[in-house]
């Protein structure tokens, strides 16, 4: 049996451990390897050394916390814990992910007379809104609103533009919280209301939404944007662009120029 | 003793126990405890049950896991466990954060003949970029960008306007990664190369920049954009409205009118 973990190297001289993958049969082998691999990691100037601890192995993260590993995220089934090696700098780990992000939409008819809004269940108050929710891990943003709509309302739509988006700096799990809004295209027009967060769905007319008690000033301000948004033409539109390293797609929003 | 969990109450019907607040004399106490607890919960018809376990208290994982928890994530020294109680409709807890967001900058000498652009150290290639880097727990993009310029330049700069900003689905640590790019006016032009992760910063000329090999074609992109929104007029703008609900501040970003 290896006295030493091998785990995985990375491009940024780090080395990832897995406890699914090198599982120890006694927390004295574990503490022993342990020891052994981190000075002889530190002899070959690797930097930030991780382990993903599966929650089988458990007992493995306070014994990594008294050799100086922290906790960097735990998603699953697994506690990943960071340790950065070089004394000489200072951590380059950027921290996990603090930031929800959500998509709503606005779904105007095309003559800008009827909205789509949703009334929700369990709220103290039965505001009327746009249809949304959060994006998934991985998911597009637009893709995510044409979803939530199709979720709650049963219409499916087309991505027109990106409206406007929120940044609120104190938000739910002590996370900053992005939403996006963005305008789609409905095609077709037969509610069915499929999602049981959701009590109610209707097709209203923009000038009630506008001046009803129960819909919020920001939501207003967003209809009323879209509304001015289509007679100048401004858009913020998406381009599916390939990143410059790795090559994967990404989306692009910018202003487009308007038609004036 | 208590034998019950006291924990608090939120507004969504659930209960947060944090393992600090109520420790136990052994692991013997914890499952007996969590056992009473839950059927006690299950009566008042609690929804969320959230455990914040210290990793002093790490113990606690793997038993709650038997218990029907799962990892909902991991920040600092705390594990955040959360178990869903109602039968009989599907856990309305969203999933923790799972987006990167990072903020870089243009910045542009008011005649816009001249960019401010550095080269990192630590890198294979050593490209020309835009300076910027990930936007911190809580903080504004726009004062992230800034924020970024002043550590890797010394220069001191303003918010002019959002120029674009790219999504990408697959990032470090498995998560979607968002980069806002900002434009900012310099305050001062005496640059101090402050940050170690820099090679070394310039104000280029921007023709240079925008035919130098060793640029990424989306950085010449984002430049080339933000010179003909300069021209046309083109913005993303940032206003700071209170959140509907909480009150809190927050950023509003959407296309202003061109001035055309």
């Amino acid at each position: 049996m290896s006295t030493l973990f091998s785990g995985e190297e990375d491009i940024h001289c780090g080395v990832t451990v897995s406890s699914v993958n090198e599982p120890c049969s006694d927390m004295n082998e574990f503490t022993e390897k342990l020891k052994a691999s981190l000075s002889n990691w530190e002899q070959n100037r690797r930097r930030a050394i991780w382990f993903k601890v599966n929650i089988s192995q458990i007992q493995w993260i306070p014994v990594l916390a008294e050799h100086g590993f922290r906790i960097h995220n735990g998603v699953g089934d697994v506690i990943t814990m960071v340790r950065w090696l070089p004394k000489e700098e200072v951590s380059r780990v950027p921290i996990y992910a603090h930031t929800m992000v959500g998509a709503g939409a606005v779904v105007l008819t095309s003559d800008g007379s009827k909205l789509l809004t949703v009334r929700e269940r369990y709220r103290q108050l039965p505001y009327w809104k746009l249809p949304g929710g959060y994006v998934e891990p991985h998911e597009d943003i637009a893709e995510a609103a044409i979803r939530e709509v199709l979720e709650e309302t049963n219409i499916r739509t087309e991505f027109e533009g990106l409206v406007t988006f929120r940044h609120s700096l104190t938000a739910v799990f002590d996370c900053s919280d992005l939403y996006f809004i963005v305008s789609l295209k409905p095609l077709n027009f037969d509610i069915i209301k499929q999602n049981e967060e959701v009590e109610e769905v209707v097709w209203m007319d923009v000038s009630k939404f506008l001046n009803h008690p129960q819909v919020h000033d920001m939501n207003r301000k967003i209809v009323r944007k879209c509304l001015e948004d289509r007679k100048t033409g401004a858009k913020i539109t998406k381009e599916v662009m390939s990143h410059p390293i790795t090559g994967r797609p990404q989306a692009i929003y910018s202003v487009t120029r308007y038609p004036v």
